[in-house]
Protein backbone atom coordinates (compact mmCIF):
# COMPACT_ATOMS: atom_id res chain seq x y z
CA UNK A 1 0.00 0.00 0.00
CA UNK A 2 1.29 3.32 -0.74
CA UNK A 3 1.85 5.77 1.80
CA UNK A 4 -1.58 7.74 2.65
CA UNK A 5 -0.34 11.29 3.88
CA UNK A 6 -3.73 12.87 4.79
CA UNK A 7 -7.13 11.25 5.09
CA UNK A 8 -10.06 13.12 4.48
CA UNK A 9 -13.91 12.21 5.61
CA UNK A 10 -16.57 13.77 4.72
CA UNK A 11 -20.27 13.28 4.46
CA UNK A 12 -22.39 13.36 1.56
CA UNK A 13 -24.79 16.65 2.41
CA UNK A 14 -28.66 17.13 2.04
CA UNK A 15 -29.76 13.70 1.05
CA UNK A 16 -33.39 12.74 1.35
CA UNK A 17 -34.68 10.18 3.59
CA UNK A 18 -34.24 6.77 1.13
CA UNK A 19 -37.22 4.52 -0.13
CA UNK A 20 -37.74 2.32 -1.99
CA UNK A 21 -36.88 2.50 -5.68
CA UNK A 22 -34.65 5.50 -5.13
CA UNK A 23 -31.57 6.12 -7.43
CA UNK A 24 -29.03 6.04 -4.79
CA UNK A 25 -26.44 7.36 -7.05
CA UNK A 26 -28.08 10.09 -8.44
CA UNK A 27 -29.07 11.33 -4.98
CA UNK A 28 -25.70 11.36 -4.03
CA UNK A 29 -24.69 12.80 -6.85
CA UNK A 30 -26.83 15.78 -6.98
CA UNK A 31 -25.95 16.05 -2.84
CA UNK A 32 -22.09 16.72 -3.77
CA UNK A 33 -22.85 18.49 -6.68
CA UNK A 34 -25.51 21.20 -4.94
CA UNK A 35 -22.53 21.48 -2.79
CA UNK A 36 -20.31 22.35 -5.42
CA UNK A 37 -17.93 18.68 -4.27
CA UNK A 38 -16.53 17.05 -7.42
CA UNK A 39 -15.47 13.32 -6.66
CA UNK A 40 -11.80 12.14 -7.74
CA UNK A 41 -10.21 9.25 -8.55
CA UNK A 42 -9.21 7.43 -5.36
CA UNK A 43 -12.57 8.58 -3.74
CA UNK A 44 -14.30 5.92 -1.90
CA UNK A 45 -17.79 6.09 -1.04
CA UNK A 46 -19.62 4.16 2.04
CA UNK A 47 -22.61 3.56 1.81
CA UNK A 48 -24.47 2.67 5.33
CA UNK A 49 -26.05 -0.81 4.65
CA UNK A 50 -29.37 0.70 5.70
CA UNK A 51 -29.36 2.72 2.57
CA UNK A 52 -29.27 0.24 0.13
CA UNK A 53 -31.49 -2.19 1.89
CA UNK A 54 -33.88 0.07 1.67
CA UNK A 55 -33.68 1.50 -1.76
CA UNK A 56 -33.71 -2.11 -3.15
CA UNK A 57 -36.56 -2.71 -1.19
CA UNK A 58 -35.10 -5.01 0.89
CA UNK A 59 -38.43 -4.30 3.47
CA UNK A 60 -40.52 -7.03 4.93
CA UNK A 61 -43.71 -6.08 6.73
CA UNK A 62 -43.87 -7.86 9.83
CA UNK A 63 -47.42 -8.77 9.57
CA UNK A 64 -46.78 -10.80 6.04
CA UNK A 65 -44.43 -13.02 8.11
CA UNK A 66 -46.08 -16.63 9.11
CA UNK A 67 -43.14 -18.47 11.49
CA UNK A 68 -42.56 -21.81 11.35
CA UNK A 69 -42.88 -24.48 14.37
CA UNK A 70 -38.52 -24.20 14.27
CA UNK A 71 -38.91 -20.09 14.50
CA UNK A 72 -41.92 -20.36 17.09
CA UNK A 73 -38.95 -22.38 19.31
CA UNK A 74 -36.02 -20.08 18.90
CA UNK A 75 -37.99 -17.21 19.60
CA UNK A 76 -39.41 -18.10 23.05
CA UNK A 77 -35.39 -19.67 23.41
CA UNK A 78 -34.21 -15.74 22.23
CA UNK A 79 -36.80 -13.78 23.44
CA UNK A 80 -37.71 -12.34 20.17
CA UNK A 81 -40.52 -11.93 17.79
CA UNK A 82 -41.24 -15.13 16.07
CA UNK A 83 -41.62 -13.51 13.08
CA UNK A 84 -38.42 -11.57 12.97
CA UNK A 85 -37.00 -14.94 13.90
CA UNK A 86 -38.49 -16.14 10.61
CA UNK A 87 -37.07 -14.01 8.57
CA UNK A 88 -33.49 -14.59 10.26
CA UNK A 89 -33.55 -17.71 9.88
CA UNK A 90 -34.71 -17.56 6.07
CA UNK A 91 -31.83 -15.42 5.63
CA UNK A 92 -29.08 -17.78 7.52
CA UNK A 93 -27.58 -20.91 6.71
CA UNK A 94 -26.93 -21.83 9.96
CA UNK A 95 -27.21 -20.62 14.08
CA UNK A 96 -24.14 -20.35 15.49
CA UNK A 97 -24.70 -19.78 18.82
CA UNK A 98 -28.70 -18.73 20.54
CA UNK A 99 -29.41 -17.74 24.29
CA UNK A 100 -31.95 -15.28 25.61
CA UNK A 101 -31.73 -11.90 23.64
CA UNK A 102 -28.75 -13.64 21.70
CA UNK A 103 -29.50 -15.14 17.94
CA UNK A 104 -26.33 -15.44 16.04
CA UNK A 105 -26.13 -17.06 13.13
CA UNK A 106 -24.14 -17.50 10.16
CA UNK A 107 -25.69 -15.46 6.79
CA UNK A 108 -26.51 -16.81 3.46
CA UNK A 109 -23.32 -14.58 2.45
CA UNK A 110 -21.07 -16.04 5.30
CA UNK A 111 -21.39 -13.48 7.46
CA UNK A 112 -21.08 -14.73 11.08
CA UNK A 113 -23.57 -12.11 12.72
CA UNK A 114 -26.27 -11.43 15.07
CA UNK A 115 -30.11 -11.39 13.66
CA UNK A 116 -28.33 -12.14 10.46
CA UNK A 117 -28.16 -8.38 10.03
CA UNK A 118 -31.93 -7.36 10.16
CA UNK A 119 -32.88 -4.35 11.80
CA UNK A 120 -35.59 -2.66 12.96
CA UNK A 121 -34.36 0.54 14.21
CA UNK A 122 -34.84 3.28 11.94
CA UNK A 123 -36.59 1.53 9.58
CA UNK A 124 -39.01 4.18 9.33
CA UNK A 125 -42.84 3.25 9.98
CA UNK A 126 -43.90 6.02 7.71
CA UNK A 127 -47.42 4.09 6.96
CA UNK A 128 -47.70 2.38 10.23
CA UNK A 129 -45.98 -0.22 9.06
CA UNK A 130 -43.69 -2.55 10.77
CA UNK A 131 -41.44 -3.61 8.78
CA UNK A 132 -37.79 -4.76 9.40
CA UNK A 133 -34.88 -4.59 6.94
CA UNK A 134 -32.88 -7.45 5.54
CA UNK A 135 -29.11 -7.25 3.66
CA UNK A 136 -29.08 -6.60 0.15
CA UNK A 137 -29.09 -9.69 -1.68
CA UNK A 138 -25.50 -9.54 -3.34
CA UNK A 139 -23.83 -6.49 -1.76
CA UNK A 140 -20.92 -6.78 -3.55
CA UNK A 141 -23.08 -6.30 -6.84
CA UNK A 142 -25.12 -3.68 -4.90
CA UNK A 143 -21.48 -1.98 -4.77
CA UNK A 144 -20.45 -2.73 -8.39
CA UNK A 145 -23.72 -1.05 -9.85
CA UNK A 146 -23.10 2.05 -7.69
CA UNK A 147 -20.24 2.27 -8.30
CA UNK A 148 -20.74 2.05 -12.53
CA UNK A 149 -23.48 4.70 -12.13
CA UNK A 150 -21.10 6.89 -9.82
CA UNK A 151 -18.70 6.85 -12.48
CA UNK A 152 -20.93 7.46 -15.57
CA UNK A 153 -22.26 10.82 -13.79
CA UNK A 154 -18.74 11.91 -11.97
CA UNK A 155 -16.46 10.83 -15.14
CA UNK A 156 -14.28 9.61 -12.44
CA UNK A 157 -14.52 6.40 -10.82
CA UNK A 158 -14.76 6.78 -7.13
CA UNK A 159 -14.39 2.80 -5.07
CA UNK A 160 -18.19 2.05 -3.41
CA UNK A 161 -18.16 -0.05 -0.18
CA UNK A 162 -21.74 -0.68 1.31
CA UNK A 163 -20.72 -0.55 5.45
CA UNK A 164 -22.54 -2.50 8.16
CA UNK A 165 -21.67 -2.20 12.10
CA UNK A 166 -20.45 -6.40 13.24
CA UNK A 167 -20.48 -7.13 16.87
CA UNK A 168 -17.30 -9.58 17.40
CA UNK A 169 -16.27 -12.43 18.78
CA UNK A 170 -13.93 -11.41 22.39
CA UNK A 171 -14.29 -7.81 22.02
CA UNK A 172 -17.50 -5.65 23.38
CA UNK A 173 -18.60 -2.74 20.77
CA UNK A 174 -19.50 -2.95 17.22
CA UNK A 175 -17.12 -1.81 14.82
CA UNK A 176 -17.74 -1.08 11.19
CA UNK A 177 -17.34 -3.45 8.37
CA UNK A 178 -17.54 -3.76 4.81
CA UNK A 179 -20.29 -5.97 3.79
CA UNK A 180 -20.46 -4.62 -0.26
CA UNK A 181 -17.00 -3.58 -2.10
CA UNK A 182 -16.16 -2.46 -5.59
CA UNK A 183 -12.83 -0.90 -7.03
CA UNK A 184 -10.54 -1.56 -4.50
CA UNK A 185 -9.21 -4.14 -2.65
CA UNK A 186 -11.39 -5.78 0.24
CA UNK A 187 -8.61 -8.08 1.45
CA UNK A 188 -5.06 -6.32 0.87
CA UNK A 189 -2.61 -8.79 1.00
CA UNK A 190 0.58 -7.02 1.78
CA UNK A 191 2.90 -10.93 2.27
CA UNK A 192 5.89 -10.60 0.82
CA UNK A 193 6.55 -6.93 1.55
CA UNK A 194 9.47 -6.07 3.64
CA UNK A 195 9.18 -4.28 6.78
CA UNK A 196 11.90 -1.26 7.32
CA UNK A 197 14.51 -3.48 8.22
CA UNK A 198 13.89 -6.19 5.00
CA UNK A 199 11.84 -8.57 7.14
CA UNK A 200 9.05 -10.47 5.74
CA UNK A 201 6.06 -9.00 7.62
CA UNK A 202 4.11 -11.16 9.62
CA UNK A 203 0.39 -10.32 10.18
CA UNK A 204 0.35 -8.64 6.30
CA UNK A 205 -2.60 -9.45 4.97
CA UNK A 206 -5.28 -6.29 5.90
CA UNK A 207 -9.00 -5.96 6.06
CA UNK A 208 -8.80 -2.73 3.75
CA UNK A 209 -12.07 -2.25 3.43
CA UNK A 210 -13.11 -3.31 6.71
CA UNK A 211 -10.83 -0.70 8.44
CA UNK A 212 -12.48 2.03 5.78
CA UNK A 213 -15.93 0.99 7.09
CA UNK A 214 -14.55 1.61 10.49
CA UNK A 215 -13.58 5.13 9.64
CA UNK A 216 -16.36 5.84 7.73
CA UNK A 217 -19.15 4.81 10.62
CA UNK A 218 -16.94 7.35 12.67
CA UNK A 219 -18.53 9.99 10.62
CA UNK A 220 -21.96 8.25 9.66
CA UNK A 221 -22.93 7.87 13.46
CA UNK A 222 -25.39 5.89 15.01
CA UNK A 223 -28.53 6.83 15.54
CA UNK A 224 -29.37 8.50 12.98
CA UNK A 225 -28.99 7.64 8.79
CA UNK A 226 -29.00 11.46 8.33
CA UNK A 227 -25.18 11.19 7.28
CA UNK A 228 -25.34 7.74 5.59
CA UNK A 229 -22.93 8.04 2.58
CA UNK A 230 -19.49 9.35 3.31
CA UNK A 231 -16.52 10.77 1.37
CA UNK A 232 -13.29 9.02 2.29
CA UNK A 233 -10.19 10.94 0.32
CA UNK A 234 -7.10 10.27 0.60
CA UNK A 235 -6.40 6.29 0.31
CA UNK A 236 -3.97 5.18 -2.27
CA UNK A 237 -3.46 1.48 -3.13
CA UNK A 238 -1.65 -0.34 -6.01
CA UNK A 239 -3.17 -3.83 -5.71
CA UNK A 240 -5.88 -5.48 -7.68
CA UNK A 241 -9.82 -4.97 -6.53
CA UNK A 242 -11.07 -7.78 -4.86
CA UNK A 243 -15.06 -7.98 -3.27
CA UNK A 244 -15.92 -8.00 0.20
CA UNK A 245 -17.07 -11.80 -0.40
CA UNK A 246 -13.02 -12.08 0.47
CA UNK A 247 -13.07 -10.77 3.96
CA UNK A 248 -15.35 -13.71 4.92
CA UNK A 249 -13.29 -16.22 6.23
CA UNK A 250 -14.93 -19.76 4.60
CA UNK A 251 -16.25 -21.83 7.49
CA UNK A 252 -13.60 -24.60 6.76
CA UNK A 253 -11.06 -22.22 7.69
CA UNK A 254 -12.28 -20.92 10.85
CA UNK A 255 -11.47 -22.16 13.99
CA UNK A 256 -14.55 -19.99 16.21
CA UNK A 257 -17.75 -20.87 14.94
CA UNK B 1 -22.26 11.08 19.91
CA UNK B 2 -22.58 14.24 18.23
CA UNK B 3 -22.29 14.65 14.43
CA UNK B 4 -18.87 14.56 13.20
CA UNK B 5 -19.11 16.95 10.27
CA UNK B 6 -15.71 16.29 8.64
CA UNK B 7 -12.61 13.88 9.89
CA UNK B 8 -8.97 14.28 8.90
CA UNK B 9 -6.47 12.41 9.48
CA UNK B 10 -2.61 13.08 9.14
CA UNK B 11 0.53 11.70 10.30
CA UNK B 12 3.34 13.34 12.41
CA UNK B 13 6.02 14.23 10.55
CA UNK B 14 9.51 13.58 10.86
CA UNK B 15 9.82 10.90 14.29
CA UNK B 16 12.75 9.13 14.31
CA UNK B 17 12.81 5.48 14.69
CA UNK B 18 11.66 4.80 18.08
CA UNK B 19 14.24 3.67 21.08
CA UNK B 20 14.36 2.49 24.42
CA UNK B 21 13.64 5.49 27.08
CA UNK B 22 12.38 7.79 23.95
CA UNK B 23 10.35 10.35 25.38
CA UNK B 24 7.47 9.71 23.10
CA UNK B 25 5.26 12.93 24.13
CA UNK B 26 8.44 15.03 23.84
CA UNK B 27 8.88 13.35 20.02
CA UNK B 28 6.09 13.61 18.82
CA UNK B 29 5.12 17.30 20.22
CA UNK B 30 8.27 18.15 18.30
CA UNK B 31 7.66 16.78 15.15
CA UNK B 32 4.32 18.68 14.84
CA UNK B 33 6.15 21.75 15.89
CA UNK B 34 8.71 21.66 13.30
CA UNK B 35 5.45 21.44 11.04
CA UNK B 36 3.71 24.23 12.46
CA UNK B 37 0.51 22.08 13.36
CA UNK B 38 -0.59 22.93 17.15
CA UNK B 39 -2.97 19.90 18.77
CA UNK B 40 -6.88 20.88 19.26
CA UNK B 41 -8.79 20.12 21.98
CA UNK B 42 -10.47 17.31 20.75
CA UNK B 43 -7.57 15.73 18.82
CA UNK B 44 -7.01 11.93 18.85
CA UNK B 45 -3.33 10.72 18.60
CA UNK B 46 -3.39 7.23 17.77
CA UNK B 47 0.00 5.67 18.42
CA UNK B 48 0.94 2.21 16.84
CA UNK B 49 1.80 0.29 19.56
CA UNK B 50 5.27 -0.75 18.52
CA UNK B 51 6.58 2.76 19.33
CA UNK B 52 5.07 2.60 22.69
CA UNK B 53 6.74 -1.03 23.77
CA UNK B 54 9.88 -0.17 21.87
CA UNK B 55 10.12 3.29 24.02
CA UNK B 56 9.28 0.96 27.20
CA UNK B 57 11.85 -1.41 26.65
CA UNK B 58 9.88 -3.91 26.24
CA UNK B 59 12.11 -5.71 23.57
CA UNK B 60 13.40 -8.94 24.30
CA UNK B 61 16.74 -11.10 23.28
CA UNK B 62 15.71 -14.01 22.14
CA UNK B 63 19.29 -15.53 23.04
CA UNK B 64 18.17 -14.50 26.55
CA UNK B 65 14.82 -16.66 26.16
CA UNK B 66 14.75 -20.60 27.80
CA UNK B 67 12.29 -22.38 26.43
CA UNK B 68 9.95 -24.85 29.03
CA UNK B 69 9.22 -27.89 28.22
CA UNK B 70 5.72 -26.88 27.80
CA UNK B 71 6.88 -24.47 25.40
CA UNK B 72 9.21 -26.89 23.36
CA UNK B 73 6.07 -29.30 23.02
CA UNK B 74 3.60 -26.30 21.81
CA UNK B 75 6.71 -24.97 19.47
CA UNK B 76 6.87 -28.19 18.10
CA UNK B 77 2.99 -28.21 17.14
CA UNK B 78 2.55 -24.84 16.00
CA UNK B 79 6.53 -24.98 14.54
CA UNK B 80 7.32 -21.70 15.54
CA UNK B 81 11.02 -20.85 17.59
CA UNK B 82 10.67 -22.07 21.27
CA UNK B 83 11.88 -18.69 22.55
CA UNK B 84 9.26 -17.03 20.96
CA UNK B 85 6.68 -19.53 22.44
CA UNK B 86 8.14 -19.18 25.59
CA UNK B 87 7.60 -15.39 25.52
CA UNK B 88 4.00 -15.39 24.35
CA UNK B 89 3.06 -18.22 27.26
CA UNK B 90 4.77 -15.83 29.69
CA UNK B 91 2.72 -13.49 28.59
CA UNK B 92 -0.62 -15.18 28.50
CA UNK B 93 -3.05 -16.82 30.55
CA UNK B 94 -4.43 -19.77 27.95
CA UNK B 95 -3.83 -21.00 24.88
CA UNK B 96 -7.21 -20.70 22.97
CA UNK B 97 -6.54 -22.37 19.70
CA UNK B 98 -3.20 -24.03 18.44
CA UNK B 99 -2.60 -25.33 15.00
CA UNK B 100 0.68 -25.50 12.84
CA UNK B 101 1.47 -21.93 12.68
CA UNK B 102 -1.56 -20.76 14.60
CA UNK B 103 -1.09 -19.72 17.96
CA UNK B 104 -4.17 -17.88 19.28
CA UNK B 105 -4.02 -17.43 23.27
CA UNK B 106 -5.77 -14.86 25.68
CA UNK B 107 -3.05 -12.31 26.48
CA UNK B 108 -2.81 -11.39 30.37
CA UNK B 109 -4.77 -8.48 30.09
CA UNK B 110 -7.89 -9.95 28.27
CA UNK B 111 -7.07 -9.82 24.53
CA UNK B 112 -7.87 -13.11 22.44
CA UNK B 113 -4.98 -12.56 19.77
CA UNK B 114 -2.58 -14.51 18.03
CA UNK B 115 1.02 -14.48 19.58
CA UNK B 116 -0.05 -12.78 22.10
CA UNK B 117 0.37 -9.07 20.22
CA UNK B 118 4.54 -10.24 20.44
CA UNK B 119 6.16 -9.29 16.88
CA UNK B 120 9.54 -9.75 15.46
CA UNK B 121 8.59 -7.69 12.31
CA UNK B 122 9.94 -4.42 12.99
CA UNK B 123 11.60 -4.69 15.78
CA UNK B 124 15.04 -3.54 14.02
CA UNK B 125 17.97 -5.49 14.88
CA UNK B 126 20.53 -2.20 15.07
CA UNK B 127 23.00 -4.06 16.98
CA UNK B 128 22.49 -7.83 15.68
CA UNK B 129 20.69 -9.41 18.41
CA UNK B 130 17.12 -10.65 17.27
CA UNK B 131 14.55 -9.33 19.96
CA UNK B 132 11.05 -9.96 20.12
CA UNK B 133 8.72 -6.98 21.21
CA UNK B 134 5.78 -7.32 23.72
CA UNK B 135 2.82 -5.23 23.89
CA UNK B 136 3.31 -2.87 26.72
CA UNK B 137 2.81 -3.76 30.36
CA UNK B 138 -0.22 -1.32 30.55
CA UNK B 139 -1.26 0.09 27.58
CA UNK B 140 -4.18 1.71 29.26
CA UNK B 141 -1.82 3.31 31.89
CA UNK B 142 0.76 4.46 29.14
CA UNK B 143 -2.26 5.81 27.42
CA UNK B 144 -3.01 8.23 30.06
CA UNK B 145 0.53 9.09 30.47
CA UNK B 146 1.57 9.99 27.25
CA UNK B 147 -2.05 11.85 27.20
CA UNK B 148 -0.83 14.01 30.49
CA UNK B 149 3.01 14.91 28.65
CA UNK B 150 1.29 16.00 25.55
CA UNK B 151 -1.24 18.14 27.56
CA UNK B 152 1.27 19.57 29.21
CA UNK B 153 3.31 20.47 26.07
CA UNK B 154 0.90 21.15 24.05
CA UNK B 155 -1.86 23.37 26.29
CA UNK B 156 -4.56 21.58 25.32
CA UNK B 157 -6.03 18.06 26.39
CA UNK B 158 -5.60 15.74 23.07
CA UNK B 159 -6.84 11.83 23.59
CA UNK B 160 -4.53 9.38 23.23
CA UNK B 161 -5.11 5.81 21.95
CA UNK B 162 -2.39 2.62 21.38
CA UNK B 163 -3.39 0.46 17.91
CA UNK B 164 -2.89 -2.57 17.24
CA UNK B 165 -3.79 -4.74 14.22
CA UNK B 166 -6.01 -7.82 15.35
CA UNK B 167 -7.05 -11.14 13.27
CA UNK B 168 -10.42 -11.69 13.76
CA UNK B 169 -12.91 -14.48 14.18
CA UNK B 170 -15.16 -15.27 10.81
CA UNK B 171 -13.40 -12.44 9.01
CA UNK B 172 -9.83 -12.37 6.90
CA UNK B 173 -7.26 -10.30 7.48
CA UNK B 174 -6.66 -7.69 10.29
CA UNK B 175 -8.16 -4.55 11.43
CA UNK B 176 -7.19 -2.04 13.63
CA UNK B 177 -7.91 -1.93 17.31
CA UNK B 178 -7.29 0.08 20.23
CA UNK B 179 -5.53 -2.25 22.93
CA UNK B 180 -4.86 1.73 25.08
CA UNK B 181 -6.85 4.79 25.34
CA UNK B 182 -7.13 7.74 27.72
CA UNK B 183 -9.26 10.94 27.43
CA UNK B 184 -12.12 9.19 25.13
CA UNK B 185 -14.94 6.88 25.86
CA UNK B 186 -13.14 3.82 24.43
CA UNK B 187 -16.47 2.03 24.59
CA UNK B 188 -19.12 4.19 23.58
CA UNK B 189 -22.72 3.49 25.32
CA UNK B 190 -25.50 4.94 22.99
CA UNK B 191 -28.38 3.13 24.14
CA UNK B 192 -30.96 5.04 24.93
CA UNK B 193 -30.45 6.96 22.48
CA UNK B 194 -34.07 7.46 19.96
CA UNK B 195 -32.93 7.09 16.76
CA UNK B 196 -34.80 8.80 13.35
CA UNK B 197 -37.96 7.68 14.25
CA UNK B 198 -37.95 7.31 18.07
CA UNK B 199 -37.46 3.96 18.21
CA UNK B 200 -34.48 2.94 20.92
CA UNK B 201 -31.46 1.73 18.78
CA UNK B 202 -30.86 -2.19 19.04
CA UNK B 203 -27.38 -2.27 18.22
CA UNK B 204 -26.44 0.65 20.49
CA UNK B 205 -22.79 0.26 21.99
CA UNK B 206 -20.11 1.03 19.82
CA UNK B 207 -16.27 0.34 20.23
CA UNK B 208 -15.51 3.75 19.46
CA UNK B 209 -11.57 3.49 20.03
CA UNK B 210 -11.58 -0.04 18.07
CA UNK B 211 -13.20 2.06 14.90
CA UNK B 212 -10.70 5.49 15.66
CA UNK B 213 -7.67 2.71 15.55
CA UNK B 214 -9.19 1.44 11.90
CA UNK B 215 -8.57 4.71 10.66
CA UNK B 216 -5.41 5.57 12.02
CA UNK B 217 -4.36 2.41 10.79
CA UNK B 218 -5.49 3.20 7.16
CA UNK B 219 -2.58 6.37 7.36
CA UNK B 220 -0.37 4.37 9.59
CA UNK B 221 0.31 1.71 7.50
CA UNK B 222 1.81 -1.45 8.20
CA UNK B 223 5.20 -2.54 6.77
CA UNK B 224 7.35 0.25 8.12
CA UNK B 225 6.68 2.35 11.06
CA UNK B 226 7.32 5.80 8.62
CA UNK B 227 3.89 7.09 10.38
CA UNK B 228 3.45 5.42 13.57
CA UNK B 229 1.44 8.18 14.91
CA UNK B 230 -1.61 10.06 13.54
CA UNK B 231 -3.61 12.76 14.00
CA UNK B 232 -7.33 12.45 14.21
CA UNK B 233 -9.44 15.50 13.70
CA UNK B 234 -12.51 16.38 13.70
CA UNK B 235 -14.66 13.68 16.38
CA UNK B 236 -16.77 14.53 18.80
CA UNK B 237 -18.47 12.75 21.77
CA UNK B 238 -20.17 13.82 25.27
CA UNK B 239 -19.58 10.38 27.44
CA UNK B 240 -17.47 10.42 29.83
CA UNK B 241 -14.08 8.83 29.14
CA UNK B 242 -13.34 4.97 29.78
CA UNK B 243 -10.16 2.87 29.14
CA UNK B 244 -9.17 0.73 26.33
CA UNK B 245 -9.95 -2.16 28.81
CA UNK B 246 -13.59 -1.76 28.72
CA UNK B 247 -13.47 -3.19 25.19
CA UNK B 248 -12.54 -6.94 26.29
CA UNK B 249 -15.29 -8.67 26.40
CA UNK B 250 -14.87 -10.68 29.70
CA UNK B 251 -14.27 -14.23 29.56
CA UNK B 252 -17.88 -15.08 31.05
CA UNK B 253 -19.53 -13.52 28.20
CA UNK B 254 -17.97 -14.58 25.57
CA UNK B 255 -19.43 -16.89 23.41
CA UNK B 256 -16.80 -17.64 21.10
CA UNK B 257 -13.33 -18.74 23.37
Amino acid sequence: MSRTAKLELFAVPDLPLIKEGDDLAALIFQGLSRAGIALRDGDVLALAQKIVSKAEGRGVALASVTPSERALALAEEVQKDPRLVELILSESVRVVRSRPNVLIVEHRLGFVMANAGIDQSNVGPTDGVERALLLPVDPDGSAARLRAALTARAGCAPAVIITDSFGRAWRRGTQGIAIGAAGLPALLDLRGNPDLFGRTLQVSISGFADEIASAASLVQGQGDEAQPVVVVRGLSWTAPPNPAAELVRPAAEDMFR
